[in-house]
């Protein structure tokens, strides 16, 4: 299907075709666990030729498949790229050592069940007191790195009891001190660690554990709920403004919405996938999505030493994304977009709703009232969502991907869901960590983002500069001290980057070769971006080594086909070494040549007891604007807002005679 | 009125009664021009005594008028504190030197007639060859401080041009090089500056000047307009979920909002205040306002090393307030709160539809879905909005208060409006600025901003402290280099207090008495305020010693009764000495005192040409938030989301047999 995009995502025929080839090529007694089975992107020089050529001359692309699996029941890990077109196998080759596959849904949940009956942890569970019939859940967490003993792939199960009663019992507010380590290739429990309750490293498997009281979240276990919450809707009564069209039977989608037009793609490890950003027809960026995400822990003690997850590699933002008809996430008029994944078996799996597309409002967009006049010009604010949510065991991550009529994108993320936590004694202070429930406690952790951006700012030759701001010495020209300056510095080789408050330091992506055609400056798009404390964990820990984005503000890298993982493609258990400090370390030249950024930001999570047992939604966003790109506010030209269309409604009981807005 | 709010404005008939009996006390030949007439509140200990009462036992606290007068056509300035309920003058005071009154309306509009029709600033425009007949705007810009010849009260008029068949047509595009400085005292232009166009300060008044071509932002002036803007209405089928209260006879308003409860406040210099701030009965905050906001502006030479706006003290928070009607600037159900000020014959002047109050959907409150059940828990977030436009001359600044039901408070500005432009020749870049049109120099320029909290939490005697972030360093307890604490440093004296990001460093205001009683922590509310570069003119500077708040994040003093304003509340050619800075330098103690906290934040305007002929907005936010108050999540008892409630719909066209969500 030669209109296909070539960033489809691999349709459920592709899939299946794939992963025939590849046992084709193999022995027929081999057992496939299947870790992903996903687009293998085509080379950026091939896509563009395909983007620049018209309808009746594009060039065919050959659609490939990116493959990982184990053999079953073994270490043996691999990876592959299948050519389906041609129905060949063009690479497979064995990973490792420390190079290992992400969880799967089917594995965690044999896993959980092995470990709940094994004899050594029931032992270890009467040992503390537990009652035989106390409902138990275990939840894997990725085993982490300390380089002693790790080779093997592990989890650390962390144990939990909750209300026999309830299901859905937040099972966080009672955590057990008892941790098994579980090994994936046999199955088996290798050791069982005991958590410290203390202020030290010391442990007590025989003391009698006193269960903390439960802390529900459900509506169901409120003693009251609020009564005086009135509706509110958002209502499109001649439809939305976006059009969205189906790239044939793969799950990709064409949207376009107030000049911007785009393709968005979905696979297992990043989830949502821009491509082929513009604004009315000029080039903006190339591909954008979520590269990295990591929890690194503050606990010092083992096993806490080795908890830092890493949602992305280790899980999956595809994977972990929620189906969004199960709950009321989105409000207004709204499209949901399918994903298509594979199963451990190779299978293809439907992953429905897991990217709803909407507008929202987002109050005034520009206003100026002439003030001899009287006369108030304001255009409202229209925003397009492309938004998804992953659940992560006990955490929530709201992704969301926003258009605006002014041509600027923003990436927001919304921290919610449950903090991870581990017991404690009853009156014991550390200073890694909030009791958040008598016994509970919440270490302090981090959160930390990496968003990969491929700009193409009016095309593919692009730069990377700095304004700062400064005061002009006193001088003829500067007598009174107010004067100031913006500067611009470029940035000439790959390397991290930080922010200066200071100095007002704010990082442009530019195109030197065009310029404005008013005041000659370079069109560009600047980078809003909060700053973020950059990962406590000391530069030999392998918490630093594995985490390769998080010691600055952003990268500069120069382009290389399938650097897409700020910390790699393979994390867990990792050592480091495939990520973006890697790359950056090349010292390649990046000025006006194909060159990616990214964009790192994140919380340091200090919690508060009302993060427990749910946290309301912690926000984090970055802009990008456009920066003498256009000749004027790009927005000018969206309609007035007026009553006529909006439709305000006045609450009454008010002062005076005042009359409806606008009419 | 023993019901009426000891932070009622005042009524219609107290303005009236002020002014009477200051009349009264003065030379019945006096002629008087008001620049102030607002209620001077009433001491704090009076205050809490009253709403600590019972309805029964309240003390009567007298009404207080705070006045300010020219005797008209002099220099001759008073400030007057009127003893309404007693019908005397409590204090009538001479001020000055370098103290003045801020601008008011009817002045600026004579001021404007005059200043166009000077004969020299005629002759002056002729000189560079301008026609008799093009359309003159003269817009006053304070004259700001240099210490030279300025202890008269000034203004310095930018002139502009504009199309002559259009009143509302951009003057900001077309700047004339031609700038009369126009005394107040004796309504004359006393000299006439020429405003250099190269990039040093050279002038030359009699060569031909080159019009700029014009830029318009008016839609009727737009080539086309955008059709494809679907609308998108908010509705409360069932009204709103706030209660609104009215107080008497006066503009002050008393609100109820999902557990919170709050009394609305209006007056000139800051528009809208909050006083008594409480959730779910618990005291939170006495009172909340803008204090000040500062627009220096970064261009070296005369006259620009003058132009440093301070928008409430110079204008008027509230004097500037928008009438909401004129707009469609409200989305949804909206309640308008009108103000009422007084004009400068000391009456009382209506100010109709200032405050507008509505609720809005933000998104996700929080959720969670337990994987293992599937089962998803979510509720959406309802905020109640508080908001007001002011319109400075060129600038609109949207200033929000904003509640959420998880008991936290934000604070967001939204920058919009059009540049303040100066003329330049047509080549010529120079580094403070950005050329937005040919022959239009937009000038760098800062806004900052400084929020007056007085904080309240759980009670009067609060603290302020800081949380950092440090990573430990190695030792048997910290093996592998991963672990992190929180500590917590107490803020002893007053004085100006940094962010440091590199530490996390978090401010809390605590109530070191009333500790959580599940980890024992004291309640707090923590702050979360964006980094901003300060103000850069230099510390000899006249600009950096009026602006006394803008060279730290944050400033903490002891509370004293009548210190509200940042800047002092005389900014006009001030001098400093009168704002926070001086305040602070008192060192007194605010360990588990009456404080008061002054959150600051800005931009460092760069302008881009996307910011002309009118900006989009650009938003900052500072949050409220409270840490380890509440026991759990305050927004727990929120109903869930329900698409019974929302009814959200589904757009066709999509993938499958998707269901509308949560159906």
């Amino acid at each position: 299907m030669a209109s296909r995009s070539p960033f489809a995502p691999l349709s459920h025929d592709e899939i299946e075709s794939a992963v025939k080839i590849l046992k084709a090529s193999q022995s027929p007694a081999a057992s496939f666990q299947f870790k992903m089975v996903t687009l293998h992107e085509p080379a950026k020089t091939e896509v563009l030729a395909f983007l620049a050529a018209s309808d009746d001359t594009r060039p065919e692309i050959d659609r490939r498949a990116y493959m990982t699996y184990y053999l079953r029941g073994t270490s043996i890990f691999f990876e592959v790229v299948v050519n389906i077109t041609q129905g060949k196998v063009d690479r497979h080759d064995r990973l490792g050592p420390n190079l290992h596959g992400a969880a799967d849904v089917a594995e965690m949940e044999a896993a959980e069940k092995a470990v709940l009956s094994e004899p050594s942890v029931r032992a270890a569970l009467k040992d503390i007191g537990l009652p035989e019939d106390a409902p138990l859940v275990g939840e894997p967490f990725p085993y982490g790195a300390d380089g002693v003993d790790d080779d093997d792939r592990m989890w650390q199960f962390y144990l939990y009891t909750r209300d026999p009663n309830n299901l859905d019992a937040n099972h966080y507010a009672q955590p057990l001190p008892v941790s098994p380590v579980f090994r994936a290739m046999d199955f088996k429990v290798v050791r069982i660690d005991h958590l410290p309750l203390g202020f030290d490293t010391a442990v007590d498997p025989k003391a009698p554990y006193e269960v903390p009281p439960p802390n529900e979240y459900l509506p169901e276990c409120q003693p009251n709920l609020r009564k005086d919450v009135k509706p509110l809707r958002v209502l499109q009564p001649e439809g939305t403004s976006f059009t969205i069209k189906e790239d044939g039977d793969t799950t990709g989608k064409f949207i376009e919405w107030q000049k911007w037009s785009l393709y968005v793609g979905f696979n297992q490890q990043e989830g949502v996938v821009l491509y082929n950003i513009k604004y009315d027809g000029r080039d903006l960026f190339y591909r954008v999505a979520l590269s990295e995400m990591n929890i690194p822990y503050a606990d010092p003690r083992a096993p806490y030493h080795r908890k830092s997850a890493f949602d992305l590699a280790d899980g999956g933002a595809g994977l972990l994304a929620n189906n969004l008809r199960l709950g009321c996430d989105c409000l207004g008029s709204i499209y949901y977009m399918n994903g298509l994944l594979a199963d451990d078996s190779g299978s293809p799996m439907e992953m429905p709703n897991v990217v709803c597309i909407h507008e929202q409002d987002a109050g005034i967009g520009w206003k100026h009232t002439n003030f001899r006049t009287g006369n108030a010009c304001v255009v409202r604010s229209r925003e397009l969502v492309l938004q998804t949510i992953l659940t992560v065991g006990n955490y929530e991550y709201i992704l969301a991907f926003i258009f605006n009529q002014a041509a600027e994108l923003s990436y927001e993320v919304r921290a919610t869901g449950i903090l991870s936590t581990q017991p404690i004694g009853r009156d014991v202070t550390v200073d890694w960590g909030t009791v958040v429930n008598p016994g509970v406690l919440a270490a302090h952790h981090q959160h930390v983002f990496s968003l990969r951006v491929d700009p193409a700012i009016d095309g593919h030759t692009n730069r990377v500069a700095y304004d700062e701001a400064y005061a002009l010495p006193r001088s003829d020209m500067n007598k009174f001290g107010t004067g100031y300056v913006a500067k611009e510095t470029l940035v000439e080789t790959s390397g991290g980057l930080d922010l200066d408050w200071s100095k007002n330091r704010v990082f442009k992506i530019q195109n030197a070769s065009h310029r404005n055609p008013v005041n000659k400056k370079p069109v560009a798009y600047k980078i809003q971006l909060p700053p973020y404390q950059f990962i406590l964990a000391d530069e030999e820990s392998l918490n630093f080594k594995r985490c390769e984005f998080a010691d600055h503000s952003m990268y500069v890298t120069s382009y290389r086909d399938g650097e897409l993982y700020a910390c790699g493609r393979f994390t867990n258990q990792s050592r480091g070494g495939y990520g973006v400090r890697t790359m950056a370390a090349r010292k390649d030249d990046v000025v006006d040549k194909d060159i990616v950024v990214w964009v790192n930001f994140g919380i340091n999570h200090i919690p508060r007891i009302e993060d427990f047992p749910v946290m309301p939604c912690e926000t984090i966003r970055v802009n990008f604007k456009p920066v003498n790109f256009f000749v004027k506010n790009p927005a000018l030209d969206v309609p007035p807002s007026t009553q006529e269309v909006n439709k305000s409604a006045l609450v009454t009981g008010q002062d005076g005679p005042a009359a409806a807005c606008c009419s």
